[in-house]
């Protein structure tokens, strides 16, 4: 009797929680993949503390804060494994040339005459506005003043591993390497234990980084416990100068610089083959797949179908919307679906539920931050995100792994919480003003029209 | 004196038209593909009468309704130039499979099962809204029961090219080959003078379709004067079929049975080779590029770079939601710039400008209605659509035409007008009852889902 008592006793005073969102099929991304059609998920002090039936968790936690999902679908936050963020200010000012031609004449100008800290603030908040409202919950950078990035990351709530470019030539925050390097350690110290931002080292490709500058950006990356970010034969042409510089791939020359490790992640990786595959895979070395910047610049199609049977660390990525031109995830999955599919000759080539793990516990095991990141399941970070079903698009509803991957579109998110923290409702952003984001990053119009030719 | 009287007079008189659109970017896609930066259209029975800065037609025209584009961008109509509209019944049904199970083992069996009068309806209410609401006001269409299609486009007000399908074995709406060229001359005789509906013959292809089907269905779309509607070259199976029963190319085969001139649409049109590109150039007939539909089915690449260098008349089409998994145009452009690139191996292919051409001036031509739709020109129907550019990823613009290939989404449409009349207002359709028709075709889910072995 007294037993019976007890369980009575707890199942009528819930546990109080931050939050709970309910009234949702749950996507968990769990171990067994799970998909819960009335489910739930209870979050407190930024964690997940449960994920299951709404009525099983209603009986044992109550939200001091509600988010009705309204019959919607909950899923981890996206990571956009690859981008720069700031370079939205630069989205749609050159279209349809050859790469030499974009960088050139258009990418480099433009970056030397604009790219300040105040541009990168701009910037990065008109970013985070872009990708809060479209599903992303985390994005890796790799730019320049990146303390900038950091700041407005922070400011909007949005998780980031933010990486600090070092480059062999004069950068617009810094002139040499080793002011580069010098910055990188100030700014990885000042944000090494923020529970938002992951700061990182990112020494640009092995192209334009020489031996000495990659140990050097190991070396503090190792020293430091953070995260290196490095491009990783993207196109043919770095296939072609690295064979010529050192008779070997990329993917061998940073194996045998000692840089290859968990926590290495490689954007695009197009080029790989068997061989450096392989030794991606052995040193637990993440790729960032990012499948419309690959097909705008013509680059190739990366070995998707290759890397998801062999189990790579793969996550995926919209890379900078100067070559996108924006950094919806949505479309990323939908293109990195088609792209591999086409690429192989097989319909069968990434399925949706693989790539809806790309876009999510994917870019996480990419990032060696697994444990923390990627999927709705107790002890993980709070980073979810709820999709309103209501377009006529996802209309009628079969499956909603396949309605994510091929028929939702960033336009679809209604919630967005990350590290606990409700930072969209109902398509209203509570950490930005928007419209003054978008007013600042228009005043860089007419400058960087002005600085590559155009009206 | 006088003359300057006179001329005042008419200043100071604007004439009255049904509707003036301003406050616009205006794209024309007129033949010097003007864009103009403050722009208006002004539209009169369901005709454009004006394009031009907006302060000249302000003073020329009083429009009895205005509609405000506040800032955004007006441009033509989009023609969805391939679409199995009331497939959106099976959206997601079935997904990432070999072709010959996803159409044996899901799409015939889901069709046989299903596919009525009722069926039509509802799944033509679903694409409509689907349609209007992302930029559409042209669909051409092919499928079973077209009655039903039409009648839901005439009350949705969208305009449609619908083809009825011809088949060389039982369909769900006709039984034999006789019952569908009846049916189809009924229908025709039906529809042929209506404003919005332009029926069609749509013999389903080479492969299932024997010389004498395609012999009586050009014979009834030369007799009443409409296009003829044609799946043509679209995978290596039918490549190979078509070779190996006729030693030569469908291109060729429909030639030689003497179908092909203006009026005529082949979809996909993938494996298109030089000598069918002449053929098909030479008779004036049009290509569908559907460049998702192509992707997911891992069908190939159409060669669209030399289609656009040789002046075919080249639509763009999303196909059946089944293989898509939207009916999003926008999308669409954006797929078709993306694989274009990619299959050629070069940057440069499928510029924005054409791009959009394809979505607009390119669908009309396909169709042969250059003289009516496609672009925005006094005489030309008023079928226009207005893109709010408020969005963060459509900041900053540095050209519209980038914009609406690489960035905008269906989502970002904010009005449409078809024929002349106001169907979409501040993203509200104003010629359907949008809840019912979720509503309507969330009732097919199950009966779907069971038909197929789903849950």
């Amino acid at each position: 009797m007294s037993l019976v008592f007890a369980l009575l006793l707890v199942v009528a005073a819930p546990k109080p929680v931050d939050l709970v969102v309910t009234n949702a099929t749950v996507v968990s991304m769990d171990a067994q993949r799970r998909v819960i059609p009335k489910g739930a998920v209870a979050v407190d002090a930024g964690r997940i503390v449960a994920v299951g039936a709404a009525p099983d968790l209603a009986a044992a936690y109550a939200g001091r804060e509600t988010l009705d999902a309204a019959g919607g679908i909950v899923l981890p936050g996206l990571i956009n494994a690859h981008t720069h963020a700031p370079m939205v200010l630069f989205r749609g000012v050159a279209d349809d040339l050859k790469l030499m031609d974009w960088l050139q004449k258009y990418i480099f100008p433009a970056e030397a005459k604009n790219v300040t800290a105040d541009f990168v603030r701009a910037g990065t908040g008109l970013a985070a506005v872009e990708m809060l409202r479209s599903g992303t919950t985390t994005f890796v950078d790799m730019y320049y003043f990146e303390d900038q990035v950091a700041e407005v990351a922070k400011a909007a709530g949005i998780r980031t591993v933010a990486g600090s470019t070092i480059i062999d030539f004069p950068a617009p925050d810094n002139k040499t390497r080793d002011d580069a390097i010098a910055y990188a350690e100030r700014f990885i110290r000042r944000w090494k234990n923020d529970p938002l931002v992951v700061p990182a080292v990112a020494p640009h490709s092995t192209y334009i980084g020489s031996p000495e500058t990659l140990r050097a950006a190991d070396a503090l990356s190792r020293r430091e416990g953070v995260p290196l970010l490095i491009h990783l034969q993207e196109s043919p042409d770095e296939q072609k100068t690295i064979r010529e510089r050192y008779a070997k791939s990329s993917t061998e020359h940073l194996r045998d610089l000692g840089l290859l490790r968990k926590g290495v992640l490689g954007a695009h990786g197009v080029w790989l083959n068997a061989s450096d595959r392989a030794i991606l895979l052995q040193h637990e070395v993440g790729v960032a797949h990012c499948p419309q910047s690959n097909m705008k610049l013509a680059s190739g199609a990366a070995p998707v179908r290759e890397m998801l049977a062999e189990g790579l660390r793969l996550g995926l990525g919209t890379d900078g919307a100067a070559s996108n031109n924006d950094l919806d995830m949505f479309e990323e999955m939908l293109t990195a679906a088609l792209l591999s599919k086409h690429a192989s000759q097989d319909p069968t080539a990434a399925p949706a539920p693989k790539v809806l793990e790309m876009a999510t516990l994917g870019g996480a095991r990419a990032l060696g931050m697994e444990d923390r990141l990627g999927s709705l399941e107790p002890g993980k970070r709070a980073d979810l995100i709820v999709v309103d079903v209501g377009a006529p698009r996802l209309h009628p509803m079969f499956d909603a792994v396949s309605h994510l991957v091929y028929a939702a579109k960033g336009a679809d998110v209604r919630h967005s919480v990350i590290e606990g923290r409700v930072v969209m409702r109902d398509r209203r952003l509570l950490t930005l003003d928007e419209p003054a984001v978008l007013a600042e990053s228009d005043r860089y119009r007419e400058q960087v029209a002005r600085s590559v030719g155009l009206k």
